[in-house]
Order: C-alpha cells, then sequence, then structure tokens
C-alpha cells in the first residue's frame, strides 16, 4: 500500500511506492565498473604531470607536486570572482552580477579512484581541504551561501572522470535554502530544540534505516527519502555548518562517508550519484536551529512532470529494505 | 558575463551563463525522428484493439471504439483512490495513508503521433479532456491539489512510445506549491495585483522571449528560464486554475501549444521534455493572486548537485537567445 511520508525537518512529503517498483537488487544497472577506468590519462587536466592545464592552485595536500588533494579555480565557471554584487532592474524583473567563487576539489592524483575505494586517511584529506576552503571562502564579505558537491557520472551532470567534486559559493541564499530554515525557526521557537537533532535522534531510535554509525556521526537512508537508496549523513552533535567539524572528527566522518559510498559503489555497481554538504549561510553559523548534513543521491531514478510540478517525489524503493541491503553489501 | 536572474512571483533564482554554453544549434541531440516510430504497435496498451489491457475509459471522446482521446486509471498508480487521508505517527515522524487519483490521458489512437504533429483540433481535444478530468476530480472532497502533466521520452522519466499524459491527485499540497503562493499573496498584499499577471505584462512588453501570443494566451522563454529552452504558456486574463478555461479558449491554447512544441520538435529534433498545468489547489479557484500556467522543459540539460543544493540553477543557454531561436524555426 503506498503511504506519504513527511520529511520532519523540511515537512515536504514524499510517496512512497515501493510496490511499483524492484526488490532493492533490481536497481542494479550494468554500468562500467570504475576498475575499467585507467589510472591515468594524458588528456587529463586532473591528472599529476597535467597541472599546467589548470589554474595555480589556491590549496595543495601536500605542496608541490606530490600532491595528494588539490583544490583549483574552476576553468568554466558559471560565477566569476572578479564582478560586484549590484542588482539591477530590467523593467521590473531584477538581475544581480553574476558574482560567485568556483572551485573544484581534485579529491586523488589517481584517475582510476574514487572515494568509495580510496583510504580513509585520503578520503579525510578530501573532507579537510573542504573545510579549509569553506573556512576562507566564507571570510569574503560578498558571499552568503557555499555549497559544497561532488557530480559522479553522466547521470548525476559529469563527464570528467577523474575523482573530484566542488565547489560554488554565492552573494545570493535563494528561498530554496530559507525556505526549510524557516520551518527550522517556526519549530525551535515551539519546541526549543533542533529540528535536525531531533530527527537524527529519533532515525537512531528507530534504528531501521541506519547504514552506520560512529561516535560523532550517523548514515541512513532517511524516512522520507525522495528516491531509491537516497542516504544521509549527520553529525549527532548539534553544529550548524561544516566549518565547524573538528580535527578529531575528520578521520571519523571520512571513516562514515567512505563505507557508506562502498556499500552503493559495491551493491549499486559504481552508480552515478550527486552528494552535497549543506551548511547554514554565512552569518548563521552558531544558530541554534540549522543543522549541517551531507545528502548522497545515487541516481537511478528520473524525477519527472510530477515531481517537478508538485514537488512530491515518488519513491519506488522503501528507505528501510535500501538500508538493509546496504548493510548487507560485503565490502 | 554571467548573472543572477530573479523569478519575479517565485523570487528564485537562476544563473545565466551562456559562455558556457553552445549556441542555440549546439543544444540540438541526435534523437530519433518521430517518423521512425510506426503508426500502431501490437503489444501497446494504448493503441486501439488493445482497449483491454487498460482499465475501463472514465472519460472518452468520442466514446466507443473510434476515440481520439482517452482517459483511463493508471494501472501502476503510485496512490490509491480506495484509501483514506488519515496521518499517522511513526515515533515522531508523520505519514498519511497513499490516498491519491492518479489518470493516464491517451492523446491519440495512433502510436507515432506528438502533440506537435496533431491537428489544432486534436491538441484542442486533448485540452478539453484535462479541464473535464480536473472539473470532475476536484469535485472529491478529499483532493486538494490536482497536477497535469506530460513526460516525453526516457531523459523525461517514461519509457512508454504512445502519446500520452498524466494526471495525478493528492490530497496534500505540499510546502514546494505553498511556498510561491505564500510569496504571492505577499505581492498580492503590497501591490494589490496578481504577480503572474504582472509578470506576463512584463514578458510583452519586453518582447524579446515571445514565441508566439494570441489574444488571450502568451508563450515565451521566461526572463529567469531554468534551463536551456525552458517555455511556459500564461493565460493573459487573471484566473487560478486550469480549470476557468472556456470552450472558445481550448482551441486557441490548442494553437499556441501546438505551435510551442512544434517548434520545439523541429528546432530541437524531438527533444526529451516534461509539461506541467500548474493550477491553483482545490478551493482557491477564485483567488486573486494566483495564475495558472503550463511550463514546457525540455530535457536537454542535467540539474547537478549545486541546484539539487542551492536550487540556484545554472542555465547555459540565453533565453532570449531561444525564443529567437524557436521563433526562426520553420514549422
Amino acid at each position: 500500500m503506498p503511504e506519504f511520508r513527511q520529511n520532519k525537518a523540511t515537512k515536504e512529503w514524499v510517496i512512497l511506492a515501493p510496490e511499483r517498483g524492484k526488490r532493492p537488487s533490481d536497481f542494479i544497472k550494468g554500468l562500467t565498473p570504475r576498475a575499467t577506468v585507467p589510472p591515468y590519462k594524458d588528456d587529463c587536466p586532473f591528472c599529476p604531470g597535467n597541472e599546467h592545464l589548470t589554474y595555480e592552485p589556491i590549496y595543495a595536500h601536500p605542496a608541490g607536486k606530490d600532491w595528494q588533494v588539490r583544490v583549483v579555480p574552476n576553468k568554466f565557471a558559471a560565477l566569476q570572482a572578479d564582478l560586484t554584487v549590484t542588482r539591477h532592474r530590467v523593467g521590473s524583473f531584477l538581475t544581480a552580477d553574476g558574482f560567485g567563487i568556483a572551485e573544484v576539489v581534485i579529491e586523488h592524483p589517481r584517475h582510476n579512484q574514487t572515494l568509495a575505494t580510496m583510504e580513509i586517511t585520503e578520503v579525510a584529506e578530501v573532507l579537510r581541504a573542504y573545510r579549509e576552503r569553506q573556512i576562507e571562502i566564507s571570510k569574503n564579505d560578498k558571499i552568503n551561501l557555499v555549497t559544497i558537491f561532488r557530480n559522479h557520472g553522466a547521470r548525476a551532470g559529469t563527464s570528467l572522470e577523474h575523482p573530484h567534486s566542488q565547489i560554488i559559493a554565492t552573494p545570493i541564499v535563494p528561498p530554496h535554502v530559507r525556505y526549510p530554515m524557516e520551518q527550522a525557526v517556526l519549530h525551535y521557537d515551539e519546541f526549543g530544540r533542533c529540528v535536525y537533532c531531533e530527527m537524527v535522534a529519533e532515525e537512531i531510535r528507530q534504528g531501521d534505516r541506519i547504514i552506520v554509525e560512529s561516535r560523532n556521526f550517523v548514515a541512513f537512508c532517511p524516512f522520507a527519502a525522495r528516491s531509491p537508496f537516497e542516504c544521509r549523513i549527520y553529525p549527532k552533535k548539534h553544529k550548524a555548518t561544516y566549518i565547524l567539524i573538528e580535527d578529531d572528527e575528520i578521520l571519523e566522518l571520512a571513516s562514515v562517508l567512505r563505507e557508506t559510498l562502498a556499500r552503493l559503489y559495491i551493491g549499486l555497481n559504481n552508480p552515478d550519484h550527486n552528494y552535497i554538504i549543506r551548511s547554514a549561510p554565512i552569518g548563521d553559523h552558531d544558530t541554534r536551529h540549522l543543522h549541517w548534513y551531507m545528502v548522497i543521491i545515487p541516481k537511478i531514478s528520473t524525477p519527472a512532470g510530477f515531481e517537478i510540478g508538485s514537488g512530491i517525489y515518488i519513491n519506488t524503493a522503501s528507505p528501510e529494505e535500501a538500508a538493509e541491503f546496504l548493510t548487507q553489501v560485503k565490502i
């Protein structure tokens, strides 16, 4: 029997209709396993030896030609750092100059690596690069929102094979981001607690969608998952922004993230996916009602007219079954 | 130079970054032109002669075996009409029974037709079927929102070739729908006018994104288009719901819709697309601040991590150039 499920934090609803769909194993696609990708490609701008094909690095660890992680300005940036944030009127419509910061995080020197197959310490260096760049970018007075994300595979919007993620920082905080913040404030004012803290505690209490849990982090398929095998990772302690992750938590998050991605990689045969780290806007870092998190979205279903029109996603895989399937994967 | 553009009605922003992209003609994909599809398929449940493969029609025009348009309950419905709207608690999470109505509108008896290639009178019969079904469904006390949509092609979420669209009616009006309503109320209370009426008037005044205009309707690539070749059709007169379209307007809308789709069909070589008719929720049909419209989204770009995370869409095609390209298409 189908049911609607509500995301406790955003109040958005999904339709869970698993009887239309398949067992978790039916979602496995015949994608090219990562193993067939070569470790190095002559013409890849992110491979060692081709550093001259990118802009000068903003961050590298370690510095020099033996870098493990490297952050460079995006050569094909949708926004430019040398513009203003001025608004303009076009008739009664509004525009703003295309100011923003766009960077690429090259996650590993080897072309055929991916977070799911890296060492935990290597994943930690990627997560550390995210934090360091987010700290630096947040010092820019004109920036209000930093979005960290990864597009893996063509269905997730990238054709670049080399393991990389991106950071785009904007002066704009759009309604799409503000609305859930408003819901979180209302919840805080009513119940005196961060709604995300409550949601995470409830997921742990119910326990049937957990993929992996550590002292400070928990990964699960959320109760109101919008698409098959959606996974989320939350810090258990209240923190509004990823900037506040501590040194000793980075290795722990790396372990949780790597295990979650490895279960997807092996269980679903290296699915195309997006992930996003969502933090509070700059200036709201200490707020008591927001909570950073990471959402991983395997691209194994297509949002269609109903989803675009209503915002109600039809999910054909039960998150309980998805989590069960993922925890059974041998890694 | 990239720029942010704001959707006047919803206040959402897009990034227009055409220099990253291509000229309009570069968006043309090598999709299979519709002409190679056979006019009839033995195993197609929507082809004449196979009526027994669907449920009994709820609507047919004309009645009988020579139908031109046929509406049937969706055999693979995500929601069921025989359930309640009761809410349930699962711990501190909320669910609702999966009540809803899901119907399929079979747009034409011939398998290889599509709205872009039909006669205007045939398109009008599809639009009439939408209205008649929306009127009937809206009489159901448990229904609050009716979404009419079309998924055309695999990238738009369908594998069924036979020309069809869908109607899904839900008891839930989600935040995704409520938020723009709130913006519209605020605008109405401040300026005393429907923000959509104003937006349409401004699009007509600026004039450089218009695709086709008739006495009562206008089709354009909107100022803040989220993706390449997004098109919208609005009634010029204030009407909150599609239900209120009048008999003599249906043929006129059919002409505008058919021309817009034909320009996309020929100009972009039959692109996969979604379209959606958005109406005010039931009970708000007479409201002065909402306005029904149709949005057509060719699926020639992929929303990725940044779009999902921030809600800010990066559009690599200028809507001015897209509209110019479409108006130049010979149909």
